[in-house]
C-alpha cells in the first residue's frame, strides 16, 4: 500500500468510530516515523476554556494507535491493534487547538514488532505521544502500549 | 447544598462541555462514596464493535473528577478541579453500555483533602475508578490523581 493510500485508509477507519468522527480530527503530517493528529480546541474544550483532559488522552491514544496500524499495513500484515494500558501527565493548560505526535518509545524497534507480529502471530510495543504546547514545552504526555494481533481468515 | 441539587449541578458542569455533550453521559449512582457514570455503548464504539479506549478513559476520568467536585461543594468550598496524571489498564474488551465507578483510593481520606484545601488552598488525592463488565469482572481500570486549587474571587 502506498503512503497516501495507507493515510486515507487510516483517515476513514478514524471516521468510521463514532466517538471518534464527532472529535474531528484530521491527520496533521506522517514522515514514516511520527504520526501527527490535530483536532479544533472548540470541540474539546473543558469547563477551565481549556482542552479536556478526556480528549487529550483520546487524541494521544488514536495517534499511538494509528502509527502501530500504518507499521502493521507498511508490513502487509492484517491485525487488529489494541492499546493495552497508557500512562498520561498532565503538565500544563492548553489553549490552542490540540495536536498529538505519536513515535516509538526509544530503544523499542518496528522491525521487532512486525517480526513478532509474524513469527507469533502477536506482538507488542510502546508508544510515546505528546501534546505540544503552541509556546513550546509541552502540554500533555501518554506511554502506552499496543497489542497487535494478526487476524485469522477462514 | 442537597445531595440533588449537588448532582443536578455536577450534570450541568458535565453537559456544558462540548466533548463531553457529545458522549451523552449521565449520572447513574452516588452514595456519597461512589459516583457512578453510564454512557450508551452506540456512542462510543470502536472498529472492533466494543468500547473505544478514548472513551473508556474519558468517562473514567470524568467520573473521578466528578467525585472530587462534589466533596469541594460538600465541604463548602470553590475550587478548579484538574486531573494531573493516570495510569489506565485495559483488561477486556467491552460489549455493552458503558458504566464507570470512581472511589477515593484505599488509604487516602477524603478529611486530609478538605483540611489541605481549606489550610494551603490547593490540595490533591488519588482516585480508583473502574469500568465493570456486565458478566463480571473488570473492562478498565484508572488510577488518577486530582488536583484542587481554591478559586480567589475579587
Amino acid at each position: 500500500m502506498q503512503a497516501e493510500d495507507a493515510l486515507r485508509a487510516l483517515d476513514a477507519h478514524y471516521q468510521a468510530m463514532p466517538p471518534v468522527a464527532s472529535m474531528q480530527l484530521r491527520i496533521a503530517g506522517y514522515d514514516g516515523r511520527v504520526l501527527a493528529l490535530e483536532a479544533p480546541l472548540a470541540s474539546h474544550v473543558n469547563d477551565k476554556g481549556c482542552a479536556f483532559g478526556g480528549s487529550l488522552v483520546s487524541l494521544l491514544t488514536l495517534a499511538g494507535w494509528g502509527l502501530v496500524t500504518l507499521h502493521v499495513q507498511q508490513a502487509g500484515l492484517e491485525a487488529d491493534v489494541f492499546v493495552a494500558d497508557s500512562e498520561v501527565r498532565y503538565l500544563a493548560p492548553l489553549f490552542a487547538d490540540l495536536r498529538a505526535q505519536a513515535r516509538i518509545e526509544e530503544g523499542a524497534s518496528w522491525d521487532d514488532f512486525v517480526a513478532g507480529l509474524r513469527e507469533r502471530g502477536r506482538a507488542s510495543t510502546t508508544v510515546i505521544a505528546t501534546v505540544p504546547l503552541p509556546e513550546g514545552g509541552v502540554a500533555t504526555t501518554c506511554r502506552a502500549r499496543f497489542v497487535a494481533i494478526v487476524r485469522r481468515h477462514g
